[in-house]
């Protein structure tokens, strides 16, 4: 299908012109891909942040579609770039540990490390392989390119360790992973684990009351509530507030339930 | 047509993968959808905001456009979701009043409770109805499915109380019912009832020079313009510059129109 | 072709209704139009900044696509509309001299000054040229008019005074042009004419040690370096840092670089 879809996920920000140059040489192969920008405010060389992004988009995308990820800080080194199938989903991204979290829930098959210079730029940038390499890799493959073609298949690539949430005696022991635009920490706590009688909460170094709901308009406004996530963790939200602003809790800051009794 | 547009308005920031989520949906089910950003950048639970951006933006779409709105504070409560026309304009969105200042000019017909469940994802969530109810049946609708079918048609929706300027002896008094990206105050002053000759002008407690001009370019730089918004009201400006932050003004703010003589 | 690419660049940020307005009424026209968002997070007014933008984004783009630029602080007044054409490239714009970077390397021909209302909307309002005179010209040069038939040729049209690098007894003088997402400092100085050997960097009134580098990785993390940009410049950059924040350097700032021996 000439009409392919090819989402674009970047830390390049959206008022510098490099999204456009990756745009650009995509439609110059492949004048009918149709583009879905999924996120350019990944935070700059943030490999755990989009991680986790990938993670909760990309499952929600009909198969054929392919992803491009451009968080790159190695980019011009020897650092691989690749193309990867998490179950059937297609990625093509630097081999940095992005594709961890999905690659956790759909296993990860055909790996090839890009190596094929017929199908990027004729001249390649040592700062840019986004625009140089991956744009036009992803447009060749909308147009039918093969993926084995794209170079040598390989076995191993980078794996973030990913903090696991422990249980204890009395509860559990996770970390915030995520913090969303609302402020809510989305945690490494599995949902599915937590009881419904009332516990203590610990985030970083402190203490908080929080009440278990089913949707944040069960709350208060202004109380700090905990509840499923849409992605099916546990998130701590304030109710029509900001629980990391609030709350003043950043990503990685230890969470600890507390069972009573 | 099952290449329809489907437009996005959220309040969910662009860093987050909620966006993405919903445009997965929204492709899976229909691959041909084409997807229109309108902005994800509505404050928070800001519904008085939304409802002036949706009068702001709708009406210029044709009207064969699906409009997709989640500002939605109340999600996983049992506030309704609505598919509803406002003149041939089609919108899917909760029931919070979002729709109020479009309605006023583009009358709501064919309003609809979204309740059969054959149109969302199998699996409802309590925190993502946008993504779970709102993005499958949008794609539904793309694919032809008939908006009574989606539910019982409903007679009554949520209404903002929406500020209306008042005529006064003198002149006008209103208030700042919109902030633009450049800062401009955007009133619900009406444009067509403020006459050429000199006035005053009080914004919050203080009182401001200004003067009335056609264009920005025709006031000096750094100069409070008083002009015709784009919208047809009454917009404070300052030249090549922010007239929100320079004069303090915010929305809500009220504003004064005191006629000489 | 009708379903031909529209990019589109903006002062207007991503919370204001502008950019869906001039989307809505651009698919009104030409329901089949593909909409490609390069930025809408052009500084307001800055002509210079999105100079540099279009000169960077817009060659990557194929040669059937069409630009449309709003960055027009004169709306409303007598400037002028255009369209043009650089090298195969099409824009509509204000003049204003935002095409000056991009018509360096790529000569622009064909320039036409807006001049037919009969493909504008019904009412232009004074202050919203965007929506009401390029979105709808953009639409009609889609489905096929001439652009000839636009309006009159022109000849002249605005140059805005680039800053130009200095060679100089033992380096170069040059300024910083550009700051992207990531504090990367883009200058004038042409890549290929700085020698591998040691070199003394002055930014602003502050002499820096600097280490040449091929690749942002090749450098120490807080590293200050110097690398040919993608675009083909010399560009100094903090590795995984901000230089424009750690430097404090400002767009405009002097760059000096002083050759050993």
């Amino acid at each position: 299908v000439t009409d392919a879809i090819i989402t674009l996920t970047t830390d390049f920000g959206e008022e510098s012109p490099y999204v456009p140059a990756m745009k650009g040489v995509l439609l110059s192969i492949n004048p009918a891909a149709r583009m879905v920008d999924l996120s350019h405010l990944v935070p700059p060389q943030d490999i755990a942040y989009v991680a986790f992004f990938l993670a909760e988009a990309i499952p929600f995308f009909p198969r054929h579609a392919l992803h491009v990820v451009v968080v790159d800080p190695g980019v011009g080194t020897n650092r691989a770039l690749l193309y990867a199938e998490a179950a059937e989903h297609r990625l093509l991204l630097p081999d940095n540990g992005a594709i961890t979290l999905l690659a956790a829930r759909h296993p990860v098959k055909r790996v090839r490390r890009l190596a094929e210079p017929r199908y990027w730029r004729p001249s390649v940038s040592a700062t840019f392989h986004g625009r140089d390499i991956l744009a036009p890799v992803a447009a060749h493959l909308s147009l039918g390119v093969h993926p084995d073609s794209l170079g040598p298949a390989v076995d191993e690539w980078v794996r973030l360790e990913m903090p696991i949430a422990v249980k204890e005696a009395r509860g559990w022991r996770g970390e915030v992973l995520f913090i969303d635009h609302f402020g809510n920490l989305l945690t490494n706590l599995p949902a599915d684990q937590l009881p419904d009688r009332p516990f203590r909460l610990r985030i970083g170094e402190k203490e908080h009351q929080v009440r278990r709901v089913r949707a944040y308009g069960d709350g208060k406004i202004g109380e700090l509530v905990a509840l499923v996530s849409s992605g099916g963790w546990w998130e701590l939200a304030i109710v029509n507030g900001s629980a990391a602003r609030e709350i003043g809790a950043r990503r990685g800051d230890g969470v600890q339930v507390m069972l009573a009794g």
